[in-house]
């Protein structure tokens, strides 16, 4: 079962992302590295004691529907009820609302708890958290004043509604209408799918965040606005008033996820209230409904990342004590009687190192998304503006990277346990079922991956991706002056894949001033893999260096370097092919 | 729907294996190619008109269990027995016995339809084939008379019993036991998991072989024997008789081939029959039973590699034709009205690409393996041996290579499928499902991975493996002579690429011979990961130049080998660092 690793993360957060750091330099507020210790400590006992003993129920019973009405599973409202009262939902709400103000690093380490323990439980708070940005940033007063305070503290949840059946990665495509009252409220009509927690049984009241246009508004992405949807209308007194004209008509049947509703919702039918049109209000400016939607999606991102680290962490967890478990064969190493535990076969070893050093890797990657989120939310403007671009340029890489290495970890689980990896109760599947939908979901990881080569490349005419390869630069200085042994050729081979990284943004950069759009898109995936490879494995370096004396984690520097990184090369031949590699054959695809 | 790609598979059978050439230098019997034609073109339209339209229905109600018997999805069992009425059981099975005795080649690309169209159907036949096998190879004339025509025609299914809960991967720990009677029969007493259809309502009977040991048999694999034992006895007459001590007691809750029964089953509890013991006969000589075994393995491994091509088959279709509805947003090279299709994006041109490419190498390696069987039963004792040889050398790296990549190119077509890639009644995710097992079963893709360098590159003092590298290289010297430049780098890269193989062959050799078994152990999997991607590219290059003006093909080689091959170097890296890279790491990973 999975236990929170508390110290990992701790030491992540404050040695690798730079905690520690922004406590010394006062830029973290009143945070102390002490307090940062008692949160995780509680978070984790948690995530461990609570959440992760609701996995398997979860995904066996799943979430049900019945006349419009959502069943979680068995102990799912307890266990967020119970959630709620420790004030895990506040944790970085703002203080006037309740909220306890903590820097998104700690939020994210709790996040990550929260999903190792069970994805499809973590699913709604992540949910409830995109309302709370979107409500923090651009909702009126008057609005923040009926739900802000019971979405901080998670009396009610939040919902994201985009996706539409023709409008998925494309939402100039969007359909869904919003008609202006003459009391300033609109009337919703439409239909949105894959609508996460869109109906459930946990809370008595639901705040969904709808995209709509306008009766005017122009065509395509600039015509589309946000709008606050409660599923109970809210008397003046704060009681909960009328059903709104909103209901969950179907649930997905889905690979994974199971105790998480995937809803099909109807806005506007009819179905309540005295005429047909969901009651809600509007969120920011009018057709400005994308760019409210950006302002959260950078945080979503970053969370759906830290849910391929969650997963990552719970498989590799589970599959390093089975490997001390289960006998089988000889080792070489094994001196023991009878058969070897199979965790001195030297395949079960590359691969449950694989598992870790990803997973370490991309948990890297995360708190340093993280951090540069926390870090520009203070000090001067030219250092905001720094951190904030650092924090748009290490987005995609986070929510990419790792949600493929979450799921590359989980499959990788699944083997160490032969046989049994195959059958659901022992618990290792369901990990790789549940973490294929983070590679797709908030932005496919090829969406990311143009979002990465497009938007973040360019940011600052280059010099925030300078600025932060020279800080990967300064990373391997320290690591050449080095004495650890431990490393092996960690210095030689992470100093060729940060070359390869720089080559590779070199060419993407002026493909892109050409206007040679086709070559960038063809790189784009390949790029992304790239950054992450090379991020992640300098960073654990850092996490190793940070610790002076523990060979354990120059150990695994070595292990990624020369088994992973080593192909950063090969990479860079692949963006730098561009199109051309495959334009020819992709004519066989075409119907 | 997937539709058998027949002109396809010809290919591969005719020029990359090279059944043409044989039937050309009358090594292929009777064998004509217009029978091969008519063949594949028939299995085709079964596989693609009676089979695949049944997979959805399978995976969803599964096979179920209730007093020890086991109902298999609905239409499941009428689907088998249009499938033996067709003659497909038959298919390679002996003459004399009712079968077509069709060379190897064209019984695995039957089975590569069969399991396309649904695995789970796909897998019970291949668990008779391995009975029939055992059966030519090893049983008596008097078993033969009872049994074996029955199980050509499949009017009876085979099941292989090995596994128990203690061995797996390792068959020395096997405790069932096998008491001989006066009448030269055996009671058979054991517990057995995982058995693939061993219990379930599609014949009359069915023929368990299993693996136990004799009172006095010496411990380890070499006191293993092994045992036929039917499900009902035979009456002299061949009318079915009493039911035999052995039953079905549970069956397994999988993450996919859900129709396809997983049994554990118990021999000898007393359930039936006059006193305990399940009535059984030994299948050749007394302790040989694990070499009976292996006579069946190779070609059991070699139809789970194909098992691995035909869901990556499959899959790819299914991800081209979604790419070819699906509409969002705009592409460059899209010029018609609205959102383009998403088969325009480069990103996703990049992943059909690789799904069609791996797919393509991995058949290519599989119906080569298979070639070299059907080339093993003809010819000199020394032609004989040569090909007997290449087959078992290629055998690993087809299971391995192709169960890999057939998890690979499923998942990527869940991703190509964006957020309906998670919903199951869109028919992405079961692919997914169901090919993970196949990198487990019949040895896990590790275990592969040390058959092949420890037991298979030492052939013959290492002249199997050169003279195998030797026919990769004039293909690349054909290449090399090729004026199509829509090879691109081909030719550079996949040189580079047989360049790192072949040094990663002589690290290997080298380690061997100086019994430094932890480096090769450790080197294992990602030689044999080497050694299926440059196979492969080479093939796809074998493949383009046999059909000249294909551009296509000649397109599809230069992307697998400037997006995939160029890895090589990486990997030949990976293998020649041994266990240096990992084994101070892998101290960290025991309790």
């Amino acid at each position: 079962m999975y236990r929170a690793p508390v110290d990992e993360i701790a030491h992540a957060i404050k040695h690798v992302a730079g905690l520690s750091n922004a406590i010394d330099n006062g830029h973290a507020g009143e945070l102390s590295e002490d307090l940062v210790d008692a949160i995780l400590e509680e978070a984790g006992k948690f995530a461990s004691d609570e959440i992760a003993p609701m996995l398997m129920v979860g995904d066996q019973h799943g979430s049900t529907l019945k006349d419009g009405s959502v069943t979680t599973p068995p102990g799912w409202k307890e266990l967020y009820r119970n959630w709620i009262d420790g004030g895990w939902n506040a944790l970085s709400g703002p203080e006037e609302f309740g909220g306890q103000n903590l820097p998104s690093t700690l939020a994210m380490a709790a996040t990550e708890m929260w999903n190792a323990g069970s994805m499809a439980f973590g699913l709604c708070p992540m949910l409830t958290m995109g309302a709370i940005e979107a409500f923090e940033a651009h909702a009126s007063d008057e609005l923040k004043a009926i739900y802000f305070e019971k979405l901080v503290s998670g009396e009610w949840t939040g919902s994201m509604n985009l996706t539409e059946p023709q409008a998925g990665s494309d939402l100039a495509a969007l359909k869904s209408r919003a008609e202006p009252q003459d009391d300033g409220s609109y009337r919703i009509f439409g239909q949105k799918i894959y609508i996460t927690y869109g109906e459930h049984d946990m809370t008595d009241n639901i705040v969904h965040l709808v995209l709509a246009r306008l009766p005017d508004a122009p065509a395509g992405t600039r015509g589309i606005s946000l709008f606050a949807v409660p599923k109970f209308l809210v008397n003046e007194d704060g009681s909960l008033g009328e059903r709104n004209d909103v209901f969950c008509s179907g649930l997905e049947h889905k690979l994974g996820v199971h105790a998480s509703p995937t809803c099909t919702m109807i806005y506007g039918d009819g179905k309540f209230g005295d005429k047909p049109g969901a009651i809600g209000w509007l969120i920011g400016e009018e057709n400005r409904g994308l760019n409210c939607m950006f302002t959260m999606m950078n945080n979503a991102r970053l969370a759906v990342g830290v849910q391929g680290v969650a997963i990552a962490e719970a498989a590799t967890q589970k599959a390093i004590a089975f490997a001390n478990e289960r006998k089988q064969g000889k080792s070489p190493s094994w001196d023991g009687e009878g058969m070897a535990p199979i965790v001195y076969h030297p395949d079960i070893q590359r691969n449950l190192l694989t598992m870790k050093a990803l997973t370490q890797a991309a948990r890297a990657i995360c708190y340093s998304c993280a951090h540069a989120i926390d870090m520009s939310k203070t000090g001067s403007d030219e250092d905001r503006k720094f951190w904030s671009e650092r924090a748009s340029l290490l987005t995609p890489v986070a929510k990419a990277y790792s949600t493929d290495i979450g799921s590359d970890v989980a499959s990788i689980g699944v083997q160490v346990h032969g046989g049994m990896g195959f059958i659901e109760e022992t618990g290792a599947a369901i990990f790789m079922r549940d973490a294929r939908i983070a590679q797709i979901y908030e932005g496919t990881n090829g969406i990311q991956a143009i979002d990465l080569v497009q938007r973040k490349l360019p940011m600052s005419d280059g010099q925030c991706v300078a600025a932060y390869f020279d800080e990967l630069d300064s990373i391997l200085e320290q690591l050449r002056t080095s004495n650890e042994p431990a490393f092996g050729n960690s210095t030689a081979i992470l100093s060729d894949g940060l070359k390869a990284l720089k080559s590779a943004t070199d060419w993407l950069t002026e493909k892109s001033k050409a206007g040679e759009t086709q070559h960038v898109l063809a790189a784009a995936t390949p790029y992304q893999t790239l950054f992450g490879l090379v991020s992640g494995g300098i960073y654990l370096a850092k996490s190793a260096l940070a610790s002076s004396g523990a060979k354990d984690r120059a150990a695994l520097c070595r292990f990624f370097a020369e088994n992973h990184v080593n192909g950063a090369v090969a990479l860079q031949n692949r963006v730098e092919q561009g199109a051309d590699s495959f334009e020819s054959a992709a004519a066989s695809l075409v119907d």
